[in-house]
């Protein structure tokens, strides 16, 4: 899989096309009964096509549902602070919402019970995960906000799990202006902390 | 139920007994086949007795793999660094092993579709959980070493979180010093900036 060929207008219309008739299903049947064979019909599509472009049914619903393999580092707001919350809003963005709610423990469950696709979700997701914020911390040691840049899984853990945890664990209310009006504040804390 | 009933060396003996029932089923037969019927019958205990105690199986599977309603703060180390990393080894001992890995689809599931037993594991299991790092919390102010107390959900969901992604969605490979070395310099650093 090369950038050039997701570019490609076919591939787009392809990607749509299975990220609806997942989230259809994933309401309509849930997520063990939405098997690829399924999202094939419902999409329109062949299963070699699905298979060529993810290994798995968690890889499929992941992208479909959470974040494909194409994320970007969020637009520079000028301030680590300010990035931290964009992070953090981004981050809510992609975990909250029923269809990800719906999908979750059978996601967990095939994590768990799969080592193949989970490795390949580690490639494929993880890894553009801690480029974007890798990125961001880079920015942060650019403006002299960082001395040095904190371990990358680290504060991956501590973006994502706050997140995770208010809203699929705690089941916090989210506030007016969003998870990162709460949960920036300290974790700005933490990073600034962990890159003196 | 009171802290009173709780005590009885009888209760003590059936808490044990079903401790060792959910874990037995868990990993012979998975969370789905772990039900009420199952639990009573290997711990040898009638179901009233386990609905006494426990509102639905999902508090009970909880209650058996994770922490059960007494929870008690760690030590007091003498600082709130110390503290931090005794908290984040607790969250990682209630966390990690194949046994929550193996509830936690299940779980989440139960967690998501049921809104009584939701509202019965927050009023038992977090408000406890809160209680027990409010007094982190304030043993650190009673230092000096906060000025005010950061928002407990806030906190919950910082430590919480972050040993939960590590362990569950990430899966890094956790450190040999355990998680707490890897997480604990952080998340003191939220604490502090939140309470200044």
């Amino acid at each position: 899989m090369t950038p050039n060929r997701r570019g490609r207008p076919r591939e787009q219309g392809i990607d749509a096309a299975v990220r609806a008739a997942v989230n259809e299903l994933l309401e309509e049947v849930g997520y063990q009964r939405c098997t690829v064979d399924a999202i094939a019909a419902r999409a329109g599509v062949g299963k070699a096509a699905l298979y060529r472009r993810w290994k798995s049914k968690a890889e499929l619903v992941f992208a479909a549902v959470v974040h494909d393999d194409a994320i970007a580092a969020p637009h520079d707001t000028g301030t680590l602070r300010g990035d931290v919350a964009s992070v953090l809003a981004d981050i809510q963005s992609a975990l909250d919402g029923p269809q990800v709610r719906n999908a979750l423990p059978g996601l967990l469950a095939d994590l768990r019970a799969e080592d193949g696709p989970t490795a390949r979700l580690g490639e494929l997701f993880l890894i553009r995960e801690r480029a974007y914020l890798a990125e961001v911390l880079d920015r942060a040691i650019a403006r002299g906000e960082l001395a040095r840049r904190p371990e990358v899984p680290v504060v991956h853990a501590m973006l994502l799990g706050s997140v995770f945890a208010w809203l699929h664990l705690l089941r916090e209310a989210v506030p007016p202006g969003g998870l990162a009006d709460a949960l920036a504040p300290g974790l700005y804390g933490a990073i600034i902390e962990l890159g003196r």
